[in-house]
């Protein structure tokens, strides 16, 4: 297993070398306040008895698996709390492949990166299927990928980094498709809060025992440091899940837990709307923006980036270098996500300067 | 891989149960106060600034990576930030595993029971080697055990169960025969500021290019629930280290992570010297009741742990729950620790009840 600096790393460090000022719109680190609860509920923690500073259960604090469960309209012992959704993936993908289902994992392309590395860490061989052009799950082609070696497939909806919300009728399809294969579907629906669309249904929804459905609190509370996540495991497969949640990290870090939990109860759903009417505003401005800088692109049904595709200027490595040198924006290049957008760069909407960044890539592009 | 309701859970689920008042010696749960500076830490990361909520780097917030490579006397970019001591053994594990260094994984017996549980879980076959009757590694018959086919020796140093401290030449012996087959070792420090001789040396002393050590600030900062430790890697091992923290991981949690940062800097040696002190003299507490008990015991050199053995009493999981119906003493049963002690019990001494326990088993075996 060979470690890369991740792209996104050294974008990043291009951009904070550069010369003039570059609106960073890489990371996926949400740029709003957290909920006040969260900071309260640290301060709460840090004067807590000496005994709450001691290991939580494996699976989580009882009462936080609680709320996670309720909200979720599951049964508590279907949740493990993880360290972000990151271990949540890692937990559902390594259930998969740690099995006789076979080692191929299906993948989505436009694909999200932490995926492949993550299949490619565990034994698993990556089939990419493309998405339509809109980043909508090309159903057919998903399902026509599945076959007997086929262990998993991992689905992410609203999608990073197209902004698509999948049709449940188009998981459902794959989910079938995949049981009749004996293979696992992981969703992960981190982003549900950011679905501006109001259609975005949850897998858990389809109450499949073949699904595994992950998510986290990292960006609707906006504290992608904390890593509190969570995953969904069909009961018939969590027992060994709980078994490596706990084989490689013991449990989740507890204030973050008990900061998290005072957050699900004490935040009134503005808090969510608000971050949600935020990111609309800032999609309009920023397909206004590329409209007229004549770049193709799919408005996002939810998430919160916009991948777009500019004549004559393909998303490489070089080009993305080349916008921050002379527009001043930084955005990630196609190729980091797959074969399938190469020619596209990802922009993420997380920075208050969206609009500074929409008018520089008008003015860039005019030329 | 079976999930196995931890032994210890089964033993502390027994003991809340029963009818009268039990003193717990299970858990390995520090029952002191943590330092005040993990509390001040808490409340002004608390009051910070929102992008502080968001992701450190992925192996770990640089000024802490700093701190504990000046501890540990060691460059910066060996050391990776894991969530808690546990993940840090997966990773130097998983390194030794995820190799063509063969699958065998020799470990010591009586062992911390999480090594042949991660051991299993990577895929390697485990083959235990006896201590010494008092604890210390029997250097003859650990490196007859290394061959071809071993690809990692695991040691605890200051141990869990036996409260043994290595002599360095022994564990250098191990390592340098694991060198020889190309084996790695992973030395598990998480007690190195329990050491009652002040003779303890770190492996890190050896500075072998096979040897990764593992530590953290659960016991020595009485924080287990805050999941902060930390893997030091040989520079040829530690990148694909760093990839397998990210793709678990991303990266471990921030606000404890700043907590832990500020208690390295504010806490005087004094804290530690008190918990070492206070552990002594529940040392003494105790083995003098032992003594009184007739039982035969390894007084501890490090670490807050005393096996016992009782004449006409092996440590089975039945005589556990006697003990804790018939004298209100909870401890874990030898059977938990491997092979080599199943006739023992582990009594840990992080209770401030030790002197009335001590009183109970003295009256107990009185008869």
């Amino acid at each position: 297993m060979e470690y890369q600096t991740p792209k996104f790393f050294h974008v990043m460090q291009y951009a904070d070398a550069a010369d003039g000022d570059t609106i960073d719109m890489v990371s996926g680190n949400p740029d709003w306040e957290p909920p006040a609860a969260i900071r309260e509920g640290l301060h709460e923690y840090a004067d807590g008895d000496a005994a709450e500073f001691q290991y939580p259960p494996s699976d989580g604090l009882q009462p936080l698996r609680e709320e996670i469960a309720a909200r979720r309209n599951v049964e508590p012992d279907r949740v493990i709390v993880t360290n972000g959704t990151g271990e949540a993936n890692y937990l559902g993908m390594a259930r998969a492949l740690d099995s006789d289902r076979g080692s191929e994992v299906v993948l989505i392309d436009p694909v999200y990166p932490y995926y492949p590395g993550k299949a490619s860490m565990l034994g698993g061989e990556t089939t990419l299927v493309a998405a339509d052009r809109d980043g909508s799950l090309d159903t057919a082609a998903t399902c026509e990928a599945i076959d007997d070696d086929t262990a998993l497939v991992v689905l992410n909806t609203p999608n990073n980094p197209t902004g698509a919300v999948y049709d449940l009728d188009a998981v459902e399809a794959v989910v079938e498709t995949a049981a009749d294969h004996d293979a696992l579907v992981v969703v992960d629906e981190v982003y549900d809060h950011f679905d501006f669309t109001g259609d975005f249904e949850s897998a858990l929804t389809l109450d499949a025992d073949n699904v595994i459905v992950t998510s986290g609190v990292s960006k609707s509370m906006a504290i992608t440091g904390f890593r509190v996540g969570y995953a969904i495991f069909p009961p018939a497969l969590i027992e060994s899940a709980k078994t490596r949640h706990m084989l490689v990290n013991v449990t989740t870090s507890r204030p973050a837990q008990q900061a998290v939990y005072q957050a699900y109860r004490e935040t009134a759903p503005d808090y969510y709307a608000d971050a949600r009417d935020r990111l609309q505003e800032r999609v309009e401005t920023f397909t206004t923006a590329l409209d007229a800088a004549g770049a193709e692109y799919t408005r996002p049904d939810g998430a919160f980036y916009v991948l777009a595709r500019f004549d004559d200027f393909p998303g490489t490595m070089a080009n993305v270098k080349l916008l921050i040198d002379e527009a001043g924006v930084a955005g990630m290049p196609g190729a980091t996500f797959g074969t399938a957008r190469e020619e596209w760069i990802r922009f993420a909407l997380v920075t208050p300067r969206v609009e500074a960044a929409a008018e520089r890539l008008v003015e860039y592009f005019a030329d």
